[in-house]
């Protein structure tokens, strides 16, 4: 028996095994599920040691971390880490679960269950692919690591500082993370950028206190004002970035990427609909995917100034504040961005009013090397399982334990994730395809063999 | 004994009762004080009677309205009528104070006491300049009216209507008002103009719901980010407004006005020290009370839009809201600079949002005729009492009664006030110059006469 006739096989098992994963309700945010988050960690654990891993349960100052280690591939032999999480979101509103969240229930080829596809279905998947090899053809042809943490949906608080400390024991050559979504049904994908961040807070004082707009109004600069003003020299009319120096570190994506992405099944029709606004907008010259995976952003999350309740009331405020944020790529750093940022606001800021520029939150955009050994292997993979080739994909938002890994371990990530779009991984009625659990399993799998062909 | 002497022969009489008037906190604002609003309608309507005119006290859906009235002037004469207001500001915070405020104190030459400017000091000299002429000549060169009313610290809510119900009652060739401010101590003013208002409020919105700024960033038309551009057509890089035809009613001040605004006791470090800002700033080409005075303006009152909180929030907000508000100079209409506005905004909208604007409230500007024969006297009454020729000053702000009195009644209206800068007129220790009490007596006694000698 190879290690997909295992899974083949044992099928109805590996299920039942996941329904029980599923059943404890590990919620990371909640104090009084504190029990069942331990409880899911020993779970993770005991599930490791049976598919023949050791494993244990590190405490740390918050929720647990499970580390399962095989390590017999022999000497020189290369190292792999997988990272998933067993914590799940809260379930409520629990009224608008059709099933409850905690029983675990298929209906149209969908499992429905809290965490299911964030992340216990793709955790537990790499589990029983490891099992498969173990049990089928007693070794791996790596070194495995299997980190699994409890925190993951509040913030992965404590896991750099895990990282950090255990580097020794986590040292690897390269990270699997299957946390993600394929673009689509049935079309396997590579997860190959994620942007990074540079938040700032902009405050603008003018006078010392409110002032009446009719006794005052004219003489005095207006904060508010001069915040839109501010705001309004960001961007050029075609939508381009207009800080200087913005753009000098982005690298330019190759053209087969940029070709592979627009042959993606996406339409701007679909997604203005998605978003519901009136028209789609962006920098000119890029689809609407590249305008979100490739290019960065600078946008106002946040506006305050003055009276903003109902109906008339004449101040010209004396203070006025936004919340900007640019999303960054590669090789974009936000420390430079941030160098710019002020440069630019003190450039364009006008006399009468003091302008303060605050970074509150940064972090590196990624980009995956999508030339390296562990890519080619993940893409002969998924062709196997899925019947496909793989599209590369990318992500505007961030994944912030990518980057941690990426610069404790030196090592290069990989993300290959077997959500689909729509399955509410946050919301109730979270499900995750009963397909690509399957698949998945057998997908990686058989990445294990591509890795080993690979050496 | 002339008018003059009797003011001066009764000085501590007319105190006595000055103080009497103080005494009752008429504090429309508050229902608990309703009976002292009640008691100070009546205090002045046996004030009235006192002086030698009839008085009669007029119930209201609020607040009542005082009217007294002499017409024996003879067949043919005109009529002006005194427009004042008993009712005061609430005096909280009352630690604040340093003597009691319905308790009036002599300090430095300052009558201390709520409403002892704004408005009760003002409006009791015009009675005692009434009573100066009446118990003296026995007579007035021209029939008076005297409207009292006790809602102009709510907003005047019902003398509007008042006035209009009673048209006839209240016919009359001129209204003098007292309920303003001279320019500096010694400096008698005539204020000449009001600016009016036109005030919107600006609604855009685009997707139809906050959307992840980093899974969505980039594609989607930013509505805080539009609202900026927006506001930031509002003005040109010297400080005018940019919107198409809005000057195109702006009446030019005459040369005359504008150099004797330029010479008043006026520092812009002064008036930068006062308001607190690093700079002053406005419309190229005017001084600062220029700017005030006589020149519209385009103010943002209010910003909102996404996450106002503390720290970092990756929102892309779905909708943002500013207060923008035109202050008017003669003869700008607030329904031309509603269209204006409107036209504008769908001008310089970006596709991706909806904007809405909406006119939340508005109001005419106002200037006063300054060549007229109520103009000329007062300006001699004014030199009389105070030893020097009267300043025009303006006012960047509105008073509504002032558009009513003209409207309703077609008579020009004179503003000429006794108050001095720093008077605390809504804040604790409101004070009134003693000696402006006594000059503005008589420089209001002398007016009569004036008014009579232009006959």
């Amino acid at each position: 028996m190879n290690p997909t006739e295992y899974l083949s096989a044992n099928d109805a098992r590996i299920h039942e095994e996941l329904f029980d994963f599923l059943r404890i309700p590990s919620v990371s945010a909640r104090s009084e599920h504190a029990k069942d988050v331990a409880r899911g960690a020993e779970w993770v654990a005991t599930s490791l040691r049976n598919a023949g891993l050791d494993a244990k349960v590190h405490s740390t100052a918050g929720h647990p971390v499970v580390v399962g280690e095989w390590r017999r591939a022999g000497a020189g032999a290369p190292t792999i880490l997988v990272y998933g999480h067993y914590d799940v979101q809260p379930a409520e509103p629990l009224d608008l679960w059709q099933s409850p969240p905690f029983e675990p229930t298929i209906r149209d080829g969908r499992i429905y269950a809290r965490g299911s596809v964030d992340d216990k279905g793709q955790l537990f998947l790499h589990v029983k692919a490891l099992e498969a090899h173990l049990k089928t053809r007693g070794t791996l042809p790596v070194n495995v690591i299997v980190l699994a943490e409890g925190e993951e949906e509040v913030g992965s608080e404590h896991l750099a500082e895990f990282i950090e400390s255990h580097k020794d024991l986590l040292r690897c050559d390269g990270v699997i993370i299957s946390d993600s979504a394929m673009f689509a049904p049935g079309l396997p994908s590579i997860l190959s950028s994620l942007r990074g961040l540079a938040y700032f807070q902009i405050d603008v004082r003018g006078p010392s206190g409110d002032l009446h707009s009719g006794s005052y109004g004219g003489a005095v600069v207006n904060p508010a004002m001069a915040l839109a003003r501010i705001l309004a020299t960001f961007h050029d009319a075609d939508g381009r970035i207009a800080i200087p120096g913005f753009y000098d570190a982005v690298r330019d994506w190759p053209e087969n990427v940029r070709a592979q992405m627009r042959a993606l099944p996406f339409t701007d029709e679909g997604f203005r609909h998605e978003v519901g606004a009136p028209a789609l907008g962006g920098e000119k010259g890029y689809t609407t995917l590249e305008r979100i995976w490739t290019r960065p952003t600078c946008e106002v999350n946040g506006l305050l100034s003055g009276y903003t309740g109902e109906g008339a009331k004449t101040v010209l405020p004396a203070v006025a504040m936004a919340k900007v944020s640019c999303r960054l790529v590669p090789d974009q750093d936000p420390k430079e961005i941030e160098r710019l940022m002020k440069a630019h606001i003190e450039r364009v800021a006008p006399k009468g009013v003091t302008v303060t520029v605050t970074h509150l939150h940064g972090g590196r955009p990624w980009r995956a090397d999508l030339d390296g050994p562990l890519f080619d292997a993940a893409k002969r993979a998924l062709k196997a399982a899925f019947g496909r080739e793989p599209v590369i994909t990318g992500e505007g938002g961030s994944i912030p334990v990518v980057g941690d890994f990426q610069r404790i371990l030196g090592a290069p990530v990989l993300l290959v994730g077997f959500g689909l779009p729509g399955e509410n991984a946050h919301a109730p009625n979270e499900w995750m395809s009963d397909e690509n659990f399957v698949k998945g399993m057998r997908a990686i799998a058989e990445l294990w063999d591509e890795i080993g062909k690979g050496r």
